[in-house]
């Protein structure tokens, strides 16, 4: 699939839009999700451009078009490398997604199309294969060299958590540097109201020697235990949790002084179980809905507590729900 | 929380008086499963004071209180550093609770208020996280330090099977060195009669390098393979069954000839699947229910066979149930 | 248990018909399935004697035999020693079941007897246990010495996706070396027609440290990626899928750009969930059931992709479903 020119650069215009857009317009990612969000702490710094709090409920829900009658959502993605301060002594050259590890978090309804405009800048040859159904050609396995472009575009099916990544060899390698985000599919009703967040589990292997020195959520190691996630008391939270560690057959996912309702690979809209620990192997992910009744902070984090203690431990500070506060919207709004 | 010297000492009879129960009264714990459970064999020894055969069904219940209409279960539990001989030519210093490797099986019904009395003797700082919900001042996660002690009070929420652990980093070290046991919140209205028994896999670092050596059920390597575990033909058997191996990311259990029904975290009253092998990451546990059809001598361990083959290995002895035997007690009874 | 010498006798003549049966009559395997099944492509070389596009879809029935109005299905497995080219530079030498890694794919349905002739010729003691529900003293965990024979006998239950593999001491070694195959125990009612393959994912320890090397699916690195599956469009598909890898902990398995429903050990007739991605441990195996919409080829594959690009790696290519197809067949044949 060859890129016109004309093509890319309305492309590029669109995605910068539709990244403004995102960026300036956060109160409609805020009514899709129609719940309370705390304000995020002033405190928490940046880590190399990246702010975890900020990141973690920034939803890509890209750019809208109809074209013969069909909503059509427009991505724009581009492959990077860009080195991440994992902490005061380590910085690592990622290779990424739009700057970030994890990429951005993508989000469409189920049946909409889905056009993704892919530039590589990452400097090697890179793809992007999406998880859900799609025709092969689409299946993104074919390297697209450093400069070039190309689209992958599919309908959004079947709804549910998924992702993408790189599939250009060695895969191990291109993953675990930092190629992959969550793709995810809303069902077509929507799913009820909640304080949504998108948390990623990355291993980083500084010696490339095969296996993890260090791991982190959501690309910066330890940065939610160091800054808590704000959340209200009693309500209603949903996580979309994909476990992206190479090297490592598994790793579980607790939840500490709390159980979680998990929606195994978000293929459903009722609750297939309840835990406080899942064991998920590489690419397994998942939706988990709690809450907490009583304010306090509760760490989360893998049971391989070798694993926790490199680097992937997380927080929530639950604040208590005063009056203060405004109400839960009723409704569910639509995307972007 | 500090304690009031007071609390201390009448605590400690407390405590005391219900080990002492426990141990007085096993007719109350075996009225409890309201089942068939073969006596013990003599000729099983015991190692480093552990008596591996009759860990497997000791639960402790605490001691009942009446607060303001309301019963309060008590535990008294300590920390305490004790070697031991997993072979011949190995002895292993743990760090444990109550002296043995798990620490023991407390158990509660659902709404019942859980109180425990954390002493550490164990020589370094150490704490008691539960897993089920409870308020953040109650999960554990601060260090108690060697000589003191601590109160951890919260409703026994949701019914399951859960775990205790210390929560002090290194945390892998702390509770690879043994500072775990199955914590067990009964559905308010019980399960059905069975002969029930507690089995937690474990992993021993001899060298601190990070990875295990050997392994064990309940301790003591290859201990219910030397000594199969009596159990009747045709009597409903129910397994809480933990993993608590740090270092590797999991274990499969595998039950020889057999299939169970599986109940996942104990979370409900009839079975989610059946299988004869099930894969659990660390801190996974489940609840297995079976029975055996035929008499004879039959081997359950992780599939991963070079852990199995390291000590995690143990075996049933089926015994038939024969004109002699006393029958199955209608009804179920409560607790302590 | 000891074997007259014309036991033996009857009983290879009774294997060898068996074979050849199976190997004359492909019609009856795939009447069973009752689903289009394209030809495989004369282009695919066999490996060390074996056709891994050919044993995908190999089911081996036995010998059906009537005793006092029962049915008995008669399997003769012989342990072997074989050399295996994993690769133009690497040759590993095999212990395994009937000269292939994995041995043969046996099937009987629920409720019928099954007799097993298990003949020794591997050069080292070996056994052959079953996973499923039976007697002790037919569980195979005891060994058989080089050049003796056993018989296991029992009633096939319960229906489902089992395994069998040699369980001699060290077994991880025993394993992995390539004793061990799918035992599928049908429904009383079968399964709805579908183009049926057997899938095993298997390990190399090359250098006997412990750690695999290379990896396969149905034994040969990369077959399946090289020379990838033809089945047909919008055709019902279904895996028998297992992962028999020892040392490492766990893998999950990937199907691209598709999802599939998820039988649980096979233990149901229904899917329990669906996914594209799942965890299995070492002895794990589940049903898998998916169709195509768009012809092309389609990876599959552990997602630990290390595991993946060491040649536990394949593809489907799907072709068109034309108008020169012959129809489905209707019903659902018996066995053998």
């Amino acid at each position: 699939m060859k890129l016109r020119r004309r093509q890319l650069i309305g492309w590029g215009a669109a995605g910068a839009g539709a990244v403004a857009a995102a960026a300036a317009l956060p109160g409609l990612w805020r009514q899709w999700q129609s719940a309370r969000v705390p304000p995020l702490p002033e405190s928490a710094p940046p880590v190399s451009g990246m702010r975890p709090l900020a990141l973690l409920r920034e939803f890509d829900y890209g750019t809208l078009k109809q074209e013969n009658g069909r909503t059509v959502r427009e991505f724009r993605i581009e492959a990077r490398t860009n080195a991440i301060q994992l902490n005061p002594a380590v910085s690592f050259v990622s290779w990424n997604f739009n700057g970030r590890v994890p990429g951005p978090t993508l989000r469409v309804k189920a049946g909409e199309r889905v056009r993704v405009l892919f530039v590589n800048h990452g400097g090697h040859a890179h793809s992007m294969h999406f998880h859900g159904i799609h025709a092969s050609a689409m299946d993104g396995v074919r390297p697209v060299r450093n400069g070039a472009a190309t689209i992958y575009e599919f309908d959004a099916e079947p709804f549910g958590v998924h992702l993408y990544h790189c599939h250009v060899a060695p895969v191990a390698r291109h993953v675990s540097k930092g190629l992959y985000g969550l793709f995810i599919v809303d069902p077509p009703g929507g799913r009820p109201p909640a304080d949504e967040m998108a948390l990623v589990m990355g291993g980083f292997d500084l010696d490339d020697d095969g296996r993890n020195d260090i791991y982190a959520f959501n690309g910066v190691p330890n940065y939610y235990l160091r800054h808590p996630i704000p959340v209200y008391q009693h309500q209603p939270l949903r996580l979309y949790l994909l476990n992206m560690i190479e090297w490592d057959a598994a790793v579980t996912f607790h939840l500490h002084a709390n159980f979680f309702k998990l929606l195994r690979s978000g293929r459903t809209l009722a609750a297939d179980e309840e835990a406080d620990v899942v064991t998920m192997g590489t690419a397994e992910r998942h939706i988990l809905e709690f809450a907490y009744r009583d304010p306090g902070t509760y760490m989360f984090h893998p049971h391989q507590d070798a694993i926790a203690e490199n680097g992937c431990m997380g927080q929530f500070r639950v604040l208590p729900m005063d009056g203060s506060a405004t109400p839960v919207e009723p409704g569910h709004g639509g995307h972007g």
